[in-house]
């Protein structure tokens, strides 16, 4: 089988980076386009971008030159399915281009998180919410749109929180986190901040916690999210940790729910099960019954990144249960997130129709027909 | 002025050491006695102990030599005042003998905090706690008795509390920790199981924590405490910082308060003013308005480790409040607590009647009178 | 092919965990026996070992009983090939056990590494040296012998010289380490020991890297090894890293060299090549021309964790050339190396003859030539 | 007595803090003008800096206005001493003209260190070369003059080697340094880089060592210095320590030594003793005979952070002895150095004849006499 062509934007950055680490060998997607900002452009990958991971960058990705971060930038056919690995205020303005131009632009940034019909996504929690495209302007002119998936303290969250809200429903919540430097990028946090420290303190983290947690767990109302109707309250903090955010959470159910059951609940949430998705865990949500995990070192990479790590579920003196739930922020959190975006798109015939005119469509399956 | 001596039990521990190093200039005190395990017995301090304080460990100190953890153990006049930082197993057994020996033992364990008649103490919070030491069997025999003070994960917590109870009442809290290492003694965490990562658990440290802030911030009632009525949920963590333990707090008030209110509360709050005790800072709490404030590496060492520092106060979406807590937890929440404790005592008379039967004194009052 | 069945000795710790890692799914050998000491035999070794890497650890593996660690501890038919990851002390006495019993011992223990018949061996090094086997007292009785790697701070060292000697010779040495917490197994070193530290002393370490670098680079003589005729100075620290030994090394050589022409040593150094090592790394040294590499966190892994990075080639002002070379401690340095030796022995015929009396062996030959 | 006005220049980066945090309650200076870049000028200086030292920024300094890094940046009167903290390239533009200005410069950069013309300094190891300023053209005009302190990796280093030359004369030296992450400022070093790493490189480090050493303790030879006639060959690595660089050292010595020999020149090195310097440590060099030490986080703060902590003395293989020093890089390093500089040009009289055309002086002088 062909893989599709692919482009990413904020190639050089760390999710960027992972970007190119997770689609090196991918079945069904392949690296056509490398687009960075304009210190990079003009550079090959291997020379514009310090590396930070811990596998080789592989020499046919390191001799690729870096093209700049516009639609106009690719010197050749421009790909059609775009990961964007920008900061926020980048995006805002560059990423309706390449949706205007036709491509699915796979988001990592907040820009369009919380616009009305801008689905945010994690697809073992509400892939439903991906028919939102449909309401895109630029969908309907030339089959372009963007799909956003959550901050990466918002994602191991929701993936523990999903298969509790399904049946217990959720009234309110706590959440303390532990976050990795790597979660504020290159150079990101220096290391006189953090050595044996920790930093209370990360910009807006909170605020896009609470929201996107209401709008991850809410339902397709139209053409737009019914937010879910209960009251998160987070204390984000950044630790000595590279990779994996921690997370302690409280939890008040709408249904009382025994411990029994709320493992079952975990235990049993397979939403994506006979998909065959290559990014996809075998198990999204993983229960672990020894006393002091999870631990970012030694749980991040549990499903290759992309299972979340429960544990430590007990009973709340405040509110109804407390546990604790790890996720690998720049895999599960991230670029590994964006990516299963994708595969879901793929799985569902939505990277097919892209860069066409709706309209011409229609006349040509009305033709065709 | 002469000093009072002093012993201390478990002299060669992280807690022990510390002691040592406050007590090593301290006005009203002069260590006369150290005391540890048999397998430091008869070791001179110096090779016994292996110093991790970062001032000098003073060449008196160094050449002293270590006895046994038993009140026979000192050849010489065993002092009256006894500092314990011992384990809770070995202070359950030892700390009854010093204060049947007619010691005022001011001990560091979690042995006897939750006991009815046994004073669990931090002197700015509820120093008229220290009233159940005479409902103490060894107070009446001899004139011994114990006083303790929290969890070092407790002490920073309450001290940010007690301003909030006093004028708005508490109703609950949530509270999620970032504990240093040495909160777990020497040698403690293992390095690989913290390098770049978090342990989201401690033995006991949320139940203690939990029962802990209820007594401390309860009332005399009669010869026992009656607990405070508010429920508190604590997340327990352990991070990669040497000394300094964050807490992140969200605290439902029976009465509302405003902002203002608030930090009002807070700077007010000068319990000790006026009583001159060495060991109590200017301030016990203190608060930073920096938007990423207290950091454990930045303000462990406000009030020489002695003031708790609170930041980040803001509203939470689920309670009323939420903020952070900052405190050194060898320092504030050990060693520093008991010798604040001690300070207490001592500007009372408490620790003036020690070694006497009770009676007798009666008896020399009367004869005297 | 059918796998030939293995034991672990001291399984449950760091080395004996990465053992299993690598046992796990090798094609030529199978776990077929785990012994401990007392504390964790009849234990399942779930229970037993506090896993502490970040793959999980195999579910039958997980389900086997921990057995003692010695031959007669062993239930069912003890295994030929034990590899051994246990303390010295520990070592010095059940090591000969398992070779007088027949087994072919492969240790990563610094017991015998040093005497005179008993093989110190990085197969691309020093293969040759497994010839002393057959001085030894065991493989003439039972066909049992004991093979020996290097200390995990030697092994890169001595992978960067090698192709050095043999081209230019080398005279004398100076290396100073930044060692991983990893090598000093668990709980190891403590945290508060390291956290923000550096430890410049590592007990015996460096007496073992300079007389080890000597045994590795010497020449067979007979039944014993002529040692290599150079001064070797050892510096050795302990920092703040999980995995992989940094060293910083400046040497002198008996014949000049340029730039280049160690560049292609390196490169060049293929001396297992054609053999089809499972675990061989296609390179067994690699040159990073990047000004600040290697690095233990980005390098440690090359070659899944077999390869030595060297880096930053320079003119020493002292000696000749300066350099730094990388090596991961646990794979490397310890279990990946006694299983390469496995390999070796394996592929050379050496772990055919086991349990089986020589002579019978020579009598049988006769017979049946 | 009065105390004498400077300013600081480069006042908010991190040896602009240590600065204020070394000069806020000095016997001799008073902190008079702070000056940074444009970025920070006109900003009190509590705002413009990020405090990142764990005592408390003085409340006076903090209400200060930042200035231009310029002499008529100054809107008072120019303080007629600069203490200079500035990064290379600035300082190599800015600081001539504070010299040319009449002022001593009291500088830590690296840009005139090699200067023929500039005194290197550490005051123990080689006041005699401050006669240097005399040769200085802005000396014979205004009276002003530049005075440098080494890098902070070579302090401590030639600390420990002067007792050493001045008996037995040094032949060669390798040094392995393992730097804290504050000697590259803040941001500085990004925690991805160091968190549970090494990065063996730090740009130009091994080159200022190398050469500095050699003027360091080299001899005053007319209007310039003789450099000291020994080799010196450095490794240089960063590694995850937050204040203190550590140092293996290997040295040869010109005539032989005994370990007893070397460790009485250690201990009887006093060449400031009598001169009651306020910032001179009682002892510059401090060896400690225990087998691990010195470590960077328990003795960087020996002598308030002044005295060079010396370790593990033993044979080296390859050229004589070979120990470990540590000294704290932004104190004995970097600010403390540059203030102990002062203050022997305070003590010798080279601070009072500041903004006088010397010529005009001289007639003075004759006129008085």
């Amino acid at each position: 089988m062909e893989r599709r062509k692919v482009g990413i934007l904020g190639a050089t950055g760390m999710v960027g980076q992972r970007f190119i680490q997770l689609l090196s060998n991918h079945p069904w997607f392949e690296i056509a386009w490398l687009a960075a900002s304009d210190r990079s452009a003009g550079k090959a990958y291997g020379e514009a971008c310090k590396w930070k991971l811990d596998t080789p960058l592989p020499k046919h990705i390191a001799a690729m030159t870096v093209q700049p971060n516009v639609p106009e930038g690719c010197t050749g056919e421009l790909p059609k399915i775009i990961f964007a690995a920008l900061d926020a205020d980048i995006a805002r303005e560059l990423e309706p281009k390449f949706a205007a131009a036709g491509c699915a632009v796979i988001s990592n940034s907040s820009a369009f998180r919380m616009a009305a019909d801008v689905p945010l996504v994690v697809p073992e929690v509400n892939a439903d919410h991906l028919a939102l495209i449909n309401a895109q302007s630029w969908r309907k002119q030339r089959g372009g749109y963007i799909v956003t998936n959550p901050n990466c303290s918002a994602i191991g969250l929701v993936l523990a929180l999903k298969p509790l809200e399904e049946r217990f429903g959720i009234e309110g919540l706590f959440v303390s986190t532990m976050q990795a430097v790597s979660g504020a990028g290159y150079p990101g946090v220096p290391s006189l901040d953090i050595l044996g420290n920790v930093v209370p303190f990360i910009k807006n983290e909170e605020e896009k916690m609470q929201e996107e947690v209401g709008k991850l767990l809410g339902k397709v109302d139209g053409s737009s999210i019914k937010m879910l109707d209960a009251k998160v309250s987070a204390h984000c903090n950044r630790v000595a940790v590279e990779d994996g955010h921690t997370e302690c959470v409280s939890v008040k159910l709408r249904k009382k729910a025994t411990r029994e059951e709320i493992l079952a609940a975990w235990r049993e949430f397979a939403p994506l099960s006979g998909q065959h998705l290559p990014t996809a865990p075998d198990q999204p949500v993983e229960y672990d019954d020894a006393v002091d995990r999870p631990q970012p070192r030694l749980d991040r990479m549990r499903g290759r990144g992309m299972t979340a790590t429960v544990g430590r579920l007990r009973e709340c003196s405040l509110l109804d249960w407390k546990f604790v739930v790890l996720s690998h922020n720049t895999i599960r959190g991230a670029a590994g997130a964006a990516l299963l975006n994708a595969e879901v798109l793929a799985r569902t015939g939505q990277l097919n129709k892209l860069g066409v005119p709706v309209n011409t469509e229609a006349k040509l399956q009305a033709v065709m027909a």
